[in-house]
């Protein structure tokens, strides 16, 4: 018997992946796939009994032969394997993964899998001409089991992949991403969905992979936390790159949240600059316990404020000044970048070897008459030791920080 | 015991299927996969110990996710399953097939193959970027066996796949695409090197899959059939999409060439009008046989030339004459294609059905003073018998007749 309990779920949850994420950089071009490769060695170290994605695993919807090769490669590696996968299917694969030859990988006579990957798509890996997307191709070569495939976009029935492990039943549950607006307005329409096992019906453990806006940004474009079905006891959501790994009970309905957040910072805001987690989720019965483990392949990234207005001694007129003043600021975040890091590493390891150049971002406002630089020049100086040194500095003026900034694309 | 015999090697082999090949047009969109399912289905029904391919098994070095799926389904419906390959290898896996894991598919205790495919490139799926083609995400994926990739371009050492059944032992060799010019320059430095197994050398049957021109077109840019070292028992050459499957002897030296050809027609010319052939090979010891299969999937493609002046009756200056006649010659092949494919089909199905839409090609000899017409105009007539009516005709002069024509990339 496998982990500590036989009627326990074992699953390694984690989103955003991002593979291909700037592949092309010559310093981050390898952090994407680092990052997924550590997800895999700590499912394979902890022994969990699948693995769940909410999406984004790929940077591109058409990923470049060297980041679905990578993808290949690893997925063979880790979860391959002669050590059975101890959960019962019990759902129609019809259904569930009604092209990939209808079956789920681990039960393929043909193929050995230890540890079955379940994945919904998110936007950047969304199925775009002839319904085929790149997680279609690892799911019909047997790689990992991609669900959660809308048939239509107007009628949006779910049905879970049902799954048992002793006396847990759990069902799963998936969409893939759907332009917030249409999800919305489906939602508001009672358009989608959610199918529940006939059979004993409240002593499933429901659990939903989700890949949309969670934060609201104009009316219709996130899905509203209460939008959900309150029979649902753990909600997965991917797409929002922030880790909030931690559950939190839903807003106005009886379900948790986790929010793992993406595996690499795709994005300089101050939300990709917490440390990023995946989960691991024990499911017994209707209960379930979430540990949390720190991602130690992450490139360490620092972000602050400064108001140049405030600081103490500072005049707009003394360019020198203000500029020596940055460069301090930013070879203070890259000491304190690597004093972080390497603690981390400790944790792990007594001898953590040299911290990865860290990610900057020293977002600066200039009002009350304060110069800008080229922030491409100021950077020059950091190439040896940050590794974003293009865009180290942005700079802002009060009024601009009040209005929310737009959204990146997650 | 599969087979006839337990000490013949039985293999299928094909070339240049092009998947992927006009993917976007209505009618001819799925010609080419739909006859790489039939090879395959052909080495089901045979029992075929292996699959060669010689090359350009995709039209794209980036083939379109379409194609990616449709070709990864079909290698794990018709490859993967329980019976067992029954031949051995005894050569260094890593060296054979340093990417991949470093393995054959059939041998990897994870993935269950009953017909391995071992595949070069063509120059259709080179390995671009990252030295990373369509073939190895095939073969990272245990999907298939992509060997003969060179590490090198100027020294080029091949080592083949040692494989014994029985009394039988076979050296497989193999040369992934490389431009014929460095190719050709490379072998004339000596440059290139067939490494031989040590023990018994004598007693092995050594087979080559090959994809370059075998056509002289200018000085460099072929390679001469006596640059292949004449211990050589048969090569498979692919690349050249004229069907010569039966074995030819070299010139010059001792060794058989089989030119199985494409199994599409990628262009309008005579070499691809001939009926196209699988081969069934049989290599038992130091001898083999080759029997030949007709593709019955294959569009029909009748290509007929017409010199106008020689046509009796027929006056330059009688365009409506003119264009009645050429008409009348396309009614005509369209119904000897016809025939033709229902012959084909009887002889494997009392009712063969209904025939698809053929490939015409005329080639109207204009000299003499008469008139062309506009092609695309003159196929409109034709759109519903004909598929591809925005070229039928090609017009030309005694002049430009001559003159070779353009070799057409194959
Ligand atoms: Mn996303
Ligand atoms: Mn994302
Ligand atoms: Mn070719
Ligand atoms: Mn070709």
């Amino acid at each position: 018997m496998r982990g500590d309990e036989s009627n326990t779920i074992k699953c390694l949850i984690a989103t955003d992946n991002h593979v291909g994420y700037m592949e092309k950089d010559l310093v981050r071009g390898n952090d994407s796939i680092r990052t997924f490769e550590e997800i895999l060695s700590i499912a394979k170290r902890e022994e969990v009994d699948i693995i769940l994605l909410a999406g984004d695993l790929f940077h591109e919807s058409k990923p470049s032969q060297k980041s679905m090769y990578g993808v290949m490669k690893l997925l063979r590696e880790y979860c391959y394997g002669d050590r059975p996968c101890p959960i019962e299917l019990l759902s129609d694969q019809s259904i569930n993964f009604p092209d990939a030859l209808s079956t789920v990988n681990y039960q393929d006579p043909n193929i050995n899998i230890s540890i079955p990957i379940f994945s919904i798509h998110g936007n950047h890996d969304d199925p775009l001409t002839d319904h085929i997307c790149a997680l279609d191709l690892l799911s019909v070569s047997g790689l990992l089991n991609h669900f959660g495939k809308p048939r239509e976009r107007e009628e949006i029935d779910i049905s879970p992949v049902l799954m048992r492990k002793g006396t847990t039943r759990m069902a799963l549950y998936g969409i893939g991403n759907i332009r917030d607006d249409r999800l919305h307005r489906a939602f508001l329409n009672r358009k989608v969905k959610m199918l529940r096992p006939a059979e004993d019906t409240d002593d499933w453990f429901n659990i939903m992979l989700f890949h949309q806006n969670r934060v609201k940004h104009g009316k219709t474009d996130y899905i509203p936390e209460n939008f959900l079905d309150d029979f649902l006891d753990l909600v997965i959501w991917g797409h929002e790159h922030e880790c909030l790994i931690q559950p939190q009970e839903s807003v106005g309905e009886g379900y948790d949240i986790s929010q793992p957040g993406s595996s690499i910072a795709t994005s300089l805001i101050e939300g990709e600059a917490k440390r990023k987690h995946i989960g691991i989720l024990k499911i017994t019965n209707k209960e379930y316990e979430l540990e949390t483990i720190p991602l130690r392949t992450v490139r360490p990234f620092k972000l602050e404020e400064v108001i140049l207005s405030e600081v103490d001694g500072l005049r707009p007129s003394d360019t020198k000044g203000v500029q020596k003043y940055l460069v301090t600021q930013v070879n203070r975040l890259v000491e304190e970048a690597k004093e972080e890091w390497q603690a981390l590493q400790r944790e792990y390891n007594d001898n953590p070897g040299e911290c990865p150049k860290p990610l900057i971002r020293l977002k600066v406002d200039y009002s009350g008459g304060f110069p800008t630089y080229n922030i491409t020049q100021f950077g020059q100086q950091f190439v040896e030791t940050v590794a974003n040194p293009k865009n180290i500095i942005s700079f802002h003026r009060r009024r601009a920080h009040a209005k929310d900034a737009k959204k990146p694309v997650t």
